[in-house]
C-alpha cells in the first residue's frame, strides 16, 4: 500500500457496509454457477473462480487479522499456500499454472472459510475503534476484492464460453449500445494535471500528481462497435502486416487469431458467446475482447491512433466511458517520484511495470465505486478475455 | 472387436448380472469423492472421473443402443463430442488435454445419463431375445467399463495424491505384503504355446494362439519390495546413468525424478501418498508407482533383467500375481496373425502398437473378472501413476 | 524512410566517401573471424555475421539499385528471400530462426556478391548526377549497415564468447575506465524540447520535435561499474525478488541468469569472456552486457532509478557518453505525430513499438558518424547480449 | 564393446589396411562440401560434418591411444569435452543440440587432429605386435567410424537438402531401379536360428546366437517404389488415421507431413531432392526418406504387414538387399543373454533399448565391409532423413 497515509475521509459504519456489501457481490457474481464451474483453470491467466473466492479471503486474514486482532485464530494454516497469488513476501504458494488441479478444499469449505473471515473481520472493528492502519488495510482489501470481482467475471466467461455447450450465465455484465453522438473532442496543447490528488482511496501506481505537456489532439466522444470491426476483419485487416506490431503479427500468426475472442463463424455468419449463449453479432455494440495488438492494428486501419492515457484523462469529463476498459498507446510505467512501499503491499503494482499496457476508464464488470478517470488498468497486450475496447484519437 | 465370433458361453441373465455389478462399481469407486474432485486433469494421462463415468456410458450408447436399439432416443448430441475418446473412425471429439476444462455437463448430470444408458440397455436385452453380436458388444462394454474402472482408481489417486492437503480416499484398493516364500522358477527351453484360446472373452491383442521358442530361464516368486527399492536409491541408483536407459536417463534428468511416483522426503525419511493418505513407507509391501524406465534400472542394479512377456506367461501358474501390474521386457508388438477389426472397434489396440511396453498380471485395481494370464495391458515406458511394480528374471 | 524530405545537406562526393567507408569497415569488423565463424546462429536473436554481410547488400540492391538503376542486373534473384530480414512488404523471407542453418551461398560467394553492388552503386552515382530520393536512400542503406556492423559485433562476441574455447579477437571494441569525477547533473523542472531537428539525417522514430514537461531530477555523471555490480551480487541482489520487475524474476529464474553475460565464477572469482578471451573482471571498468531487468534490479538495490529518455536527452550534453548504450525507463513508443511510411521502409522503426525497451547513448561498437542525443535505441527488456550499461538517477 | 573375446581372425596388416581406407573414405564424402557446409545442425539429429570428422578421430585417442599408447600426448585436452558424443563414462561433453554452435576448432585443424591421430594409431601397431585387446578395440573403431560415415551422408543430405538453392552434391550414394522381378519368398514354420556366429566383427546387439520359432510367412523379393508410394498417397493415405498408429498419426498431424523426406510438389507435380539436386521423382526407385510410420501405414494400405526382423534374417539369402535399410516390424530389444560391457563401450547399443525399431540390410551409404544379414540397425520410429525403405510380409 504504497501510499502517503492520508486522513481517513471514511467512518468505520460506511467502510463496515461497503465491507459487507462487497463480500455479498462476490458471492452473489458466482451464483449462477455449478460446483464443478469453480474448479478449472483452461489457460493459466483464468483462474478457477474457487481462487478468487478463497485469495480475496486470505488477503484479509493475512494482512489484517493476523497483524491486527490478537484473538484471531487461523482457518486453516495450508490456506496461506494455497491461496496466496503472487506475493512473494508472504511466503511459498501454488504456482499460478497449478490452480485448477487443487479439487479441495471444496467449495463448501470455501464458503465456510469466507464466512469465518468476514465474521473476524466485522468483530475485529465492531467496538467502533480502529487505528488509522487498520482502516486503511481494510478499505485496501475491500479494493482488492473488487478487482477479483471483475477478474472473476472475466475468468467466469471464458470458463463457459469454452464449454462446447456454449452454457448461459444470465442477464448481468452485458454492453448496450452507446447513446451518445459521435463526435471528436479536441484539446489544445499545454501543461496537464495528471495522476490522483485528494483523500479517497487510490492505488500507488496512480499518485503523484504531476505535470505533462501535451500537444493538441481529439479525441472520439464514442467507442468503436461491432459494426465497424467487421468491416474491418472484412477488408482484410487480420491479413495486412502492415496495420500490425511485429510482435502482434507473430501472436496472431502463431495462435491463428483472426476476430476477437468468443467470435465464432457459424455458416458464414459472425457469431459471439455471451452471457446469454451463443447470439448473432449485435453491430451496435462497442466491439469487446480485442487484444492491444487488435486495437492498435484497428486505429492503423482507421488512418488514426489510440490515445495516450494522459490524453484519455485530460479529456475524460466530455465524453461519458465505463462499458468497456480502453486500450491506450502507453506503456505501464511508474509515475514520477513512485515509490514501492516495503513488504508484500509493495508487490502490488511496481513489479509489473515492464511489458504491460494501460487501460483506461471502467467496464459493466467493475464494481460501483471501483472506478474513477485517474485509475490505471493494466494487462498484457495479448489479452483477449479481458472487457476491453477501442476509443480513436488524432493529433490536431 | 477383431476376434472371431465364438460360441457364446455366457447366457443374458449372467451377462445382464455381470452388467448391472459393473455399472454400480464404477459409481462406487467414486463415491469417496467430493463434486470438485470429478473435474481436474491434472497431466494429460490422467481423465477426469466425471469423464470416466460419461465415456464408459457412451461407449454403450454409440455401439450397442444406437446400432441395435430401434427405438432409443439419445440423450443428448452433444455428448459424443465430449465424451469419444480415441474413436476417430466414431466422429470429432475433445481433444485429450481438454478435458479438464469441460465442467459441464455437471456430475448430476453425468449420473443422470449413466442411469438412462443403463436402463435403455437393460431394455434391449429384458424379452430375453439378442442376437449374438448384441452380447459380444454388451461383453465388450463391461470389459471396456472395467478398464476404465481401473484407470479410474488411477486417475482418483494422482488427482487426491497431488492435492497439497494429502486428503484421504479410504481402504480400497491398498496392497499387502506378499506371504510366499522368496525364491525363483525354474523353466526349461523349448517350444511354449502363446496367447488366448478358448470360448471366454479376450481382447484382440491376446489372440492368435501361437508358438514361440524360450531359452531356459528362472523367474522370482514375489515382487520387488519397498525395502530393496529404497536400497537401490540409497546406493545411488538414480544416479548412476549406466544403469538406465538413455531415453530413462534424460526422462529422469528432466523431469527431476528421485523415487517413485508419491514419495516425498520428510525430514529425512521416504513417506509415500497412499488412499489414507502421506504415510511412512512400509518396507515389506511391494513397490508401486515406477516407470518401465525405474524397473529396467532397478533389474540392471541387481545384475538381473526383467521377464519378456512369454516367459511371464508360461511361468505364470508358477507364483502368485495380481497386487501389481508388471512390467516386462517386451515392446508391445503384434501377434502372428493379428489384424484390426474394421471401424471404431477395431481402434481399441492395434494402432498402440509402438513405443509402448507389455505389463503382465493384474493389480489390486482390477476388477475381479477382469484378469487372466493371457491378458497383455501396455503403457508408455514413463509411466509411474499406474498399479505397477517389478518382478525379476534371469537367464540361465 | 519515414522523413520529411529535407534539404540534403550532403554533397554526392562526400556520400559516396561515407558509403565506401562504410563498406569497408563491414569487412574490416570480420576480419579475425574463420570462415565457419560466419555460420551458426546460436539463438534465435544472432544472426550470423554471413547473413549481416549479405543483409546489408541486399538492402542496396532492394531499395537503390532495382529501383534506380535502369542497368543493374540482379545479382541472383534467391538472394531476396535468402538475405530479406523482416521486411514483409519485400516479398518472402528465410525466417529469422532458420539463419543458421543456411551454410550456402559460402562465404565468398557473400564478398563478390558485396563487391558486384557496392561497384553498381558507385557506377550509378559516379556521374555526380543523382536526385534528392536516391541520396536520402543511400544516405539510409550506410546508416543501416552502420546499425548491422554494431550487431555484427554483438553477434561475433556471442558465438565466439560461446565457444568451449574461448578464442580471441583482438583489440577493437573493448571499453576503458572512465575518467571523470563522480557526481550529479542537477536538471529543474520544465518544459523540454525533444527530438530531432535539422538537415542532417535522423530516423524516423526521433523526428516529430516536441515538448516534454520534466520534474526536477538529477543524474549521474558516471556509469555504474562492475566493482559495483559485484557488490549487488555479492549482497544477494539476484536473489530478492523485491528488486525486480515480476517477468523479469521469472526470466532469471527460469534461465538461471546469476551474473551479467559472459560472467563465469572460476574458483570462487568472477572472470569474464572479453574480445581478448576470458578475463579476470576489471573493477573500474563500466558493467556491460546487463538486461533491462537487471539494470532496474540494480537501481532499485541502490534506492535509484534509471532515468526516463527525456531526462537522458535534456541533460546528455553535461556528461560524457559513448562507451555502452545506457538502458533508460522508457518503453519505446511513438512521438506525437510519428507516422510510418509507406512501403517496406515504414516497417524500419514503428512495428517494434511494443514491448522495447529505450537505450539511449552509443557504444564502442558504434559507427563514428552514427550517434547524436537525440538517438533512440530500443532492445527487448531481457536482452544482454548487447552492449549496455547503466547510469542512474534521482527525482529531486 | 560387449562380446566374448574372441579368435582374432584379421591380422595387423590387413587391419591396418582397412584402417587406412576407412579414414581416407570418411574425408572423401566430405570432399564435394564448401567449409561452410561443416558447421550446421540444423536439427538435434544432424550433426554438423565437423563434429563427425572430430568424434570418429576421438574415438580412437580415447580409447585406443590414451589407453595403450604410452608416448601418445593428447592433441587437445579440449577435445575431449568438445568432441565426446554419448559416452556418460567418458566424461562431460557438449550438449547434442549445441554442436552445430561450435565453429571452432575450423575445419582445418580437425583435419590435423584427424592425421595427427591416425599417425599415432600408425605407429602404435606398426612394430607388428600387438594385444588382442588393442586389435578389437581398432576394429571397433573403424567399425564405429565406418557407421558415422552413414551419418555424414544422412547428414550431409540433410543439410544441403535444406538449402534454399538445393545444391548438387555428386553422383555417389544414389539409388537404382531394381532388375529383379516381383515375387515372394515363402518360408515354412520351425525354429530358426538368429543372430551372429563367427570369429568376425560384430556387434554386440547381434550376438547371443539363440533359437525363435516362426510361423510360416512370405517376404517380398523387391522392395515398395515411389510408384507405388504415390499411389498410397493419391490414395489418401496421409488423410486415413486407419492405416496408422496413434503415435504416427499425431505425429504426421502435428509436424504436417504429407510425403516422405525432401518431396515437394511442385506445380502440382512430386519432385524430391537428390543428391544430383532437386528432380522429378522417378517412379522405378525404391521409395526411400520413409519413416517407420509411413512404412506400417504403407502396409496396412496394401493389406500386407512388414516382417519382423526374424523373419528378415531367415530369408535374407533369398532376396536381394541393400540400396535402403528395411524397416522391420520389430521393436529393438535385447537377445537372450545381451549383456552390456562394463565402462564406455558398454554404452555402445544396450542403453538404446526402448522405443526404437530394427531395421534390417544395409543402403547405398553402408561403408562396402560393413553388412551382414545378422546387422541390426535402429532409429525411432519418425526417422525420415535416414537412407529407409520398405519390404512387405505376409503370414501364410
Amino acid at each position: 500500500m504504497a501510499r502517503e497515509l492520508k486522513q481517513q475521509s471514511l467512518t468505520i459504519p460506511i467502510l463496515l457496509g461497503r465491507f459487507k456489501t462487497c463480500r455479498m457481490q462476490t458471492e452473489k457474481i458466482c451464483a449462477p454457477l455449478q460446483v464443478e464451474d469453480y474448479v478449472p483453470q483452461p489457460i493459466a491467466e483464468v483462474s478457477p473462480p474457487k481462487w478468487h473466492l478463497a485469495h480475496s479471503t486470505w488477503f484479509f486474514e493475512q494482512f489484517l487479522l493476523i497483524p491486527f486482532s490478537g484473538s484471531y485464530a487461523v482457518y486453516d494454516e495450508d490456506f496461506a499456500f494455497l491461496f496466496n497469488s503472487y506475493y512473494n513476501n508472504a511466503g511459498d504458494r501454488v504456482l499460478r499454472p497449478n490452480r485448477g488441479l487443487m479439487s479441495r478444499p471444496p467449495v463448501s469449505e470455501v464458503m465456510a472459510y469466507r464466512k469465518y473471515v468476514t465474521d473476524a473481520v466485522l468483530a475485529l472493528l465492531e467496538n467502533g475503534d480502529a487505528s488509522k492502519e487498520i482502516l486503511e488495510i481494510l478499505e485496501l482489501g475491500i479494493n482488492h476484492e473488487q478487482q477479483h470481482q471483475e477478474l472473476l467475471v472475466y475468468d467466469i466467461k471464458y470458463i463457459l464460453g469454452n464449454q462446447p455447450t456454449f452454457p448461459k450465465y444470465g442477464d448481468d455484465f452485458t454492453t448496450k449500445a452507446e447513446t451518445k453522438e459521435a463526435g471528436w473532442v479536441e484539446v489544445t496543447e499545454g501543461i496537464k494535471q495528471i495522476g490522483f490528488s485528494g483523500d479517497e482511496f487510490s492505488y500507488d501506481n496512480e499518485l503523484g500528481r504531476h505535470r505533462v505537456f501535451l500537444e493538441p489532439y481529439s479525441i472520439s466522444k464514442i467507442l468503436v462497435t461491432n459494426q465497424e470491426y467487421m468491416e474491418f476483419i472484412a477488408s482484410g485487416g487480420y491479413k495486412d502486416f502492415n496495420l500490425w506490431h511485429s510482435d502482434g503479427w507473430d501472436y496472431i500468426s502463431k495462435n491463428e487469431i483472426k476476430a476477437p475472442l468468443y467470435w465464432h463463424k457459424v455458416k458464414g455468419e459472425w457469431q459471439n458467446y455471451t452471457f446469454n449463449g451463443l447470439q448473432a453479432i449485435n453491430p451496435d455494440l462497442p466491439v469487446q475482447h480485442v487484444s492491444f495488438y487488435e486495437a492498435f492494428a484497428f486505429a492503423e486501419w482507421k488512418g488514426m491512433r489510440l490515445p495516450t492515457e494522459f490524453e484519455w484523462e485530460v479529456a475524460a469529463d466530455q465524453f461519458s466511458w465505463g462499458q468497456l476498459w480502453e486500450w491506450t498507446a502507453s506503456a505501464y510505467l511508474p509515475y514520477p517520484g513512485f515509490k514501492k512501499a516495503p513488504g508484500a503491499l509493495g508487490e502490488y503494482n511496481g513489479k509489473f511495470m515492464v511489458n504491460q499496457q494501460v487501460l483506461r476508464g471502467a467496464s459493466v464488470a467493475t464494481a460501483k465505486d471501483h472506478s474513477r478517470k485517474t485509475y490505471r488498468n493494466f494487462f498484457a497486450p495479448p489479452s483477449q478475455w479481458i472487457f476491453s475496447g477501442i476509443r480513436l484519437a488524432q493529433s490536431l
